[in-house]
């Protein structure tokens, strides 16, 4: 199938733009798109220089390019609708029935939803990755008491990336504590993790994908064996059961989905969304 | 000023409707939102939910509230514009001209930006991932043949979030290295460094916001002291300078932003964007 240029054009980082773009061509599984972002076009001669890629583009793939944007700036979201392309303005059909239904006007300011210009919740952010990375696996337990959630499950359950992405997305401070055999000999979880209770969910993950998993870590070890990951999977589930301990499963879910549903059932609410 | 009820509702991890929802939202400053986020509204029983939470908002707050939403089902949205507020279909305006711009009909599939369908892209992130935190803070250099970017900077300079997010948004395999008085006295970069000279990328920093972050972590040390952030950030620059290596600035710039700026200055490409 042909290639199908596309670009993203936008005077930030682009991360909004490129968000909305991919979730929208998510809904085409059969596109073959060739993807461009050109972000930070901040200036009218940066405009024109998008303009020129774009229109190169379309004569170099033989099909007009989309461009997707998220220009404030009047002049430059005018400036780009001369390109050879079809345009997708991100914005535009939104915020001026915003600003009817809040009776404010927009800021046209760019850059403010991934930049700093609301250094504390950033540097909550960036706290919140520090502490994720302070107390991943167990360490620093005398720490749990700052956290927001303290993630528990087996040995590469998807623990790690669940805590950073909860980190650096929400600033939420998220611990993991790796349940081992320990643990499971004496069916009962340790007192720096009893004493938080009300912060604790659990991640399960299913045999056959942990074995997969692990078989990729360390190949043909014990560790890895599906036996092992059989006994680990039902005996954390013996632990959270127990406890009665909220828990979802991460064979199925990715980070996202984990987060939303993790921030979901434990009632957290961030600052910066 | 009044408080103005937001609602995100989506069938999925709702992660692509709250990053518009906020992006559009920061046009608005003044704006005081009370924010709530109602993922995994996957059947028509929870959309009826999802609309009783909404007028009850509307009664609580005495104003209608905003609703950001982006279903792909087109009953869901039926049922959802039954609430009493101000509808905003994230999707709608764009669909129906990219499936004539595409000649393609949409798969009205929910979950497909922030789930696994993609396994093989996901995989890629989650294994980026655990790069990134393997290789964090010089670790494992013997592994830098893997990289995509090797990313050099002083203590505190911001390298670990940035490699964290540019694994966890892109799966792009990002090492960190941190420069030390060792290479500053040799002025030299180590070999393992230089083997890989084309994936370098530099961090800097300015020595007054060097030395606020430094003493949240180590109060009144030397090696949180303006002097000494003077001359970390000075022999840094040397060394940049010396190796012709591109560097910026993380003083004024997000992690998003830096990792756009890595991404364009590296030319880097996602299988995922």
């Amino acid at each position: 199938m042909r290639e199908q240029p596309i670009f993203i054009v936008s005077d930030g980082s682009g991360v909004t733009a490129e968000t909305i773009c991919h979730t929208l061509l998510s809904q085409f599984p059969a596109g073959n798109f060739n993807q461009e972002s050109l972000p930070f076009v901040d200036s009218l001669e940066k405009v024109n220089t998008a303009v020129a890629r774009v229109n190169q583009a379309s004569l170099d793939f033989g099909v007009k390019p989309l461009v997707f944007t998220t220009f404030v700036e009047e002049e430059y979201a005018v400036a780009l609708s001369q390109a050879n392309a079809e345009i997708f303005d991100l914005f535009d059909p939104f915020i001026s029935r915003m600003e009817e239904a809040l009776g404010q006007n927009s800021s046209h300011q760019s850059g403010q939803a991934h930049g700093i210009a609301n250094m504390t919740q950033y540097n909550r952010r960036m706290s919140a990755v520090n502490y994720a990375m302070h107390c991943d696996d167990g360490l620093h337990a005398q720490e749990y008491g700052n956290a927001d959630v303290i993630l528990l499950g087996v040995s590469r359950s998807g623990k790690t990336p669940t805590c950073l992405y909860l980190a650096l997305h929400f600033g939420f401070y998220v611990a993991n504590y790796p349940l081992t055999e320990d643990d499971f000999l004496q069916f009962k979880l340790p007192e720096s993790i009893l004493a938080h209770r009300d912060k604790v969910f659990g991640l399960n993950i299913e045999a056959s994908r942990l074995h997969q998993i692990r078989s990729e870590r360390r190949p043909s070890s014990q560790y890895a064996s599906l036996a092992q990951c059989q006994e680990d999977v039902t005996q954390a589930r013996n632990l959270f059961d127990r406890y009665r301990i909220g828990h979802c499963d991460s064979t199925s879910y990715s980070v996202e989905e984990l987060g939303s549903t993790i921030k979901h059932r434990m009632g957290l609410h961030s600052e910066l969304y």
